[in-house]
């Protein structure tokens, strides 16, 4: 019989990684609390390198973590994103909206002439002050930003985290450019998915294990 | 007003970014099947180097792509990695299946002494034939082993791809070291997650965009 050696308990093994993460990582950029986010999106690639283009706007936790704690809904791009965020963590049960499947969005991407994961955004009701998270289709942020500028409700904060080859950089630059006066989380570059968006949310919703 | 200046068809978007990971990625270590997938799990972490790490078994591909087209159901062990998988590629409308929410885990994970992703492959009924995908704990993933080991039903292949800084490496260094005659496909090292396992699986559901 083979003998597998591994720590099965889940808090140590949570507690065991971020250490391993705190003592490898840079996070002199960040704040405690920005560090605390960090350190889970590091835990969610498996890559401390990925610090580097981590970048919070001065407001972001104290403004996602407010709109949470008020019981704002959290808008993703992303089935992926929508089931990585651990609903039981959520301070004020709040509702985790993705429209990305809803029948509609084929007909508007048509009218609109963009992806589906844009055309979701139009069935985004009530994103005034809510928090929203593009952990994976570039073309929703570059969507996000077109109906900020068209005059759309103002969300609380921005997590800017799609990932890919076309597109991701040039949108999380385009929302640092310009974000509207939202704060935002951001990876800049092309790694960023729902992964890391998903954990991003779990710290905000509380803090520690 | 704004203007952005971005590719708003999908298709396009997916053509231009394998383009991209082809010029820039070194696949010369894997088939040209091998390479297909290889290149949907770069697509999916936004990151040409990974493909360093990745490992498949000789026979991976035909054996995953057989029991999919036989209609074999997948087993995950995270909701992200069943919610990353694109039902409409299944060739054969296969079930997809991930146990960790089933209200029996908690008292599972108490009786064995393990987390509650590994518990839930207790759960997992039919495994003999079917394609198992783990990209989240690396405790599922040696508790697959310790159920192989014990005699459980072999499934067609295995999809290894836990993240992660505690077992994450040694786990799928186990499953490469001894697998058990089952063919698998890894990402060495702490790298890996649900985003690129389920681009794995979409991969081998269906070739081409």
């Amino acid at each position: 019989m083979i003998s597998y050696d591994y720590i099965r308990e889940g808090d140590a093994i949570y507690r065991q990684s971020f250490n391993i993460i705190r003592k490898e990582a840079d996070l002199s950029a960040f704040t405690e609390e920005q560090a605390d986010i960090a350190v889970r999106m590091i835990h969610a690639c498996g890559l401390v390198g990925a610090a580097e283009h981590f970048l919070f706007s001065a407001d972001f936790v104290a403004k996602a973590r407010g709109a949470l704690h008020a019981g704002a809904p959290i808008f993703c791009d992303a089935e992926m994103v929508a089931h990585g965020i651990t609903r039981a963590r959520l301070p004020a049960d709040n509702p985790v909206i993705c429209t990305l499947r809803d029948g509609r969005t084929v007909e508007i991407a048509r009218t609109i002439g963009n992806t589906r994961s844009a055309a979701a955004l139009n069935l985004w009701d009530g994103m005034g002050g809510a928090l929203v998270a593009i952990g994976n289709a570039p073309t929703a942020l570059f969507r996000l930003l077109e109906l900020l500028d068209a005059g759309a409700p103002r969300p609380a904060a921005i997590i800017g985290m799609p990932v890919g080859f076309v597109g991701a950089a040039e949108s999380k630059d385009a929302l640092i450019a310009h974000s509207f006066g939202i704060p935002y989380a951001v990876v800049r570059g092309r790694m960023g998915g729902s992964a890391m968006t998903a954990a991003a949310i779990n710290a905000l919703a509380r803090a520690g294990l």
